[in-house]
């Protein structure tokens, strides 16, 4: 993709930034970075390289605080990530929810280098009752959304020790370049296959507890309600849902009758591969199969291609597509209404108009 | 324009309608159709030609309900004017504040085909102490912000009665074709130089009245903080202030260090004409003409370019562009708090990338 193409968001928010890509645009397997999207909770902290710290502590032997630099000498690995914001496609629920109004484009697909979380656990020694992996960021402020901590917190998000010694990686660079400011300046944690606001930017802060966690992205805000005997239960929302997402057409783009026409999207889940796409032009009714443009890669998305050709006739048409995985989990018709306003996964409608 | 291009809207909400053209696909004087924004209140309602009667009543001498075939069958009209929803570039605002948090394409510019409203009411006769013409849509439920009526109301706005006599149309097509539901089919009033939540849609009822208006929309909503003698004083919202907005580079865009690019974008003012368009592309510090692509026209926009030499040397740039009008009038630097939500038309900034 040439320079001059890139970038160009769609402001869901100017302050903190959270701005999407424009997803009719896609057009490459990675996105650029300077199209992909931006989820900011609170203002976005300004760091130095310099005097950068990032502070590994809690139940380890061996606390620390290393530098940029340190980080930079440990062995690095480089990894294909697809990350989806959690509320992604939130702008399709009827009635409107609170937060951001994602429509597709708070999902993209890029590179990512850095030292994965496991080398730098394995030198701070866990302790035998370690649990969780608390991740924080140098963003601070008071969340917008009730009930809130009485004073500021910064942000802060847990993932299981099993996750953490797996595949997290803590990233420095980003489709080969550094991460520019808004994705999280100089480190942020990559958590494969989990909803963005796993990965946390501007991370500065590792913290292992022996216990669960308790704090306010975790349970308040990125929860949902599960069950326990027929009781509600909160969650903290973590694996990626099953999805795929048209591209072009574009809601309410016109399209000429009688022409040929190529459906074109993306598709990912956060565990097991994606295996098929189908697409829907008349509602719902008949299915056909889509193609693949990508090969399988875990926790990438793969984008796809369908040959459509347009009714003879004018009118309004809708497309949905849908994805399912190796575990044969696919998209619902319907969202589920315990993740209140997270998880858009359902067989999302493109109405078209064909003249 | 091929209607192969036209259409592909932003969502910014899903139900009531509330879709944005992408403004950074302006290329045409008048907006198509398909990609002219969408702002609803209400459900939409589904209104039949046949079955359709437009009422007008209250302070006239002759009430009466007529229907659409009587209405096209009066001399007609044709004109062009711009509409911007009042809540345009609500996005950009710090803090975020409620409504539909629109960025540059809550506007458009059309051909409107109608009958002027004068006729109606010449026909019906004006009461001597007629004073303002309430206009009303046969959408109909509960407005969402506080303080609300207790029960579901038709969405109704009022018009000065020398409006009303001066230039207002009651449109039934746009851009030549039959209004599109999601317009306002069969019929909607057009109020040239005040902003869209004057010009109702699905007209249903045209209502003279002898006092002022004091509906939800005329002062609850669409209203801002005036003064008399140093006390605020509530206001509605009417004509549509000066504003230019930049179509093209995108937010966020990346750009060729070194190159030329044509910035491009409108211009447009409710009342008195666009005469010039400035354009800053560091920050505000110095200002350049740019050049009109359309000519003057009452209530219709100007697009206008602007030829930048991209500075040689990567970085950031801040672009601005700030319209003035026949009378002097100018786009202020900040956001004028009395309007809480609406009216934002200061020189909005425009970030991209250069490479």
């Amino acid at each position: 993709m040439s320079a001059s193409h890139a970038g160009g968001l769609i402001i869901r928010q100017e302050e903190p930034r959270n701005l999407e890509f424009p997803f009719d645009r896609l057009d490459s397997y990675l996105t650029p970075v300077e199209s992909f999207y931006i989820r900011s909770h609170l203002h976005a902290p300004m760091i130095e390289a310099d005097s950068y710290r990032l502070t590994v502590d809690g139940a380890v032997k061996n606390p620390s605080a290393i530098t940029l630099n340190w980080l930079k000498s440990l062995p690095a690995k480089t990894i294909v990530a697809t990350l989806e914001c959690a509320g992604n496609s939130r702008v399709f629920l009827v009635p409107q929810k609170p937060g951001a109004q994602w429509e597709l484009g708070a999902v993209g697909n890029a590179e990512w280098t850095g030292v994965p979380l496991a080398t730098l656990l394995d030198q701070a020694g866990l302790n035998a009752n370690a649990r969780e992996v608390v991740l924080e960021g140098a963003d601070r402020g008071l969340p917008a959304e009730l009930p809130r901590p009485p004073e500021p917190i910064n942000y802060s998000r847990s993932i299981p020790l099993d996750k953490a010694l797996d595949d997290v990686l803590l990233a420095y660079a980003m489709n080969g370049v550094d991460l520019p400011q808004d994705h999280g300046f100089p480190v942020r944690a990559i958590v494969p296959g989990h909803y963005g606001m796993a990965s946390v930017k501007w991370l500065i802060h590792i913290r292992v507890l022996e216990e669960q966690f308790q704090g306010y992205w975790q349970t308040i805000d990125y929860g949902f309600w599960d069950e326990v005997g027929g009781i509600p239960v909160r969650r903290p929302l973590s694996q990626v849902a099953v999805k795929s997402e048209i591209a072009r057409p574009r809601t309410f783009e016109v399209l000429p009758k009688g022409q040929p026409f190529t459906v074109y999207g993306a598709a990912w889940c956060g565990t097991g591969d994606v295996v098929s796409v189908e697409l829907t032009t008349d509602g719902g009714q008949t299915w056909a199969a889509a193609k693949f443009l990508d090969p399988i890669r875990a926790h990438a998305w793969r984008r796809w291609s369908y040959d459509w050709e347009i009714p003879g006739h004018p009118g309004r048409f809708t497309l949905k597509s849908r994805a399912r995985n190796a575990a044969g989990e696919s998209q619902p018709e319907k969202f589920d209404e315990r993740y209140f306003s997270y998880v858009v996964n359902y067989t999302l409608p493109i109405e078209v108009v064909v003249q």
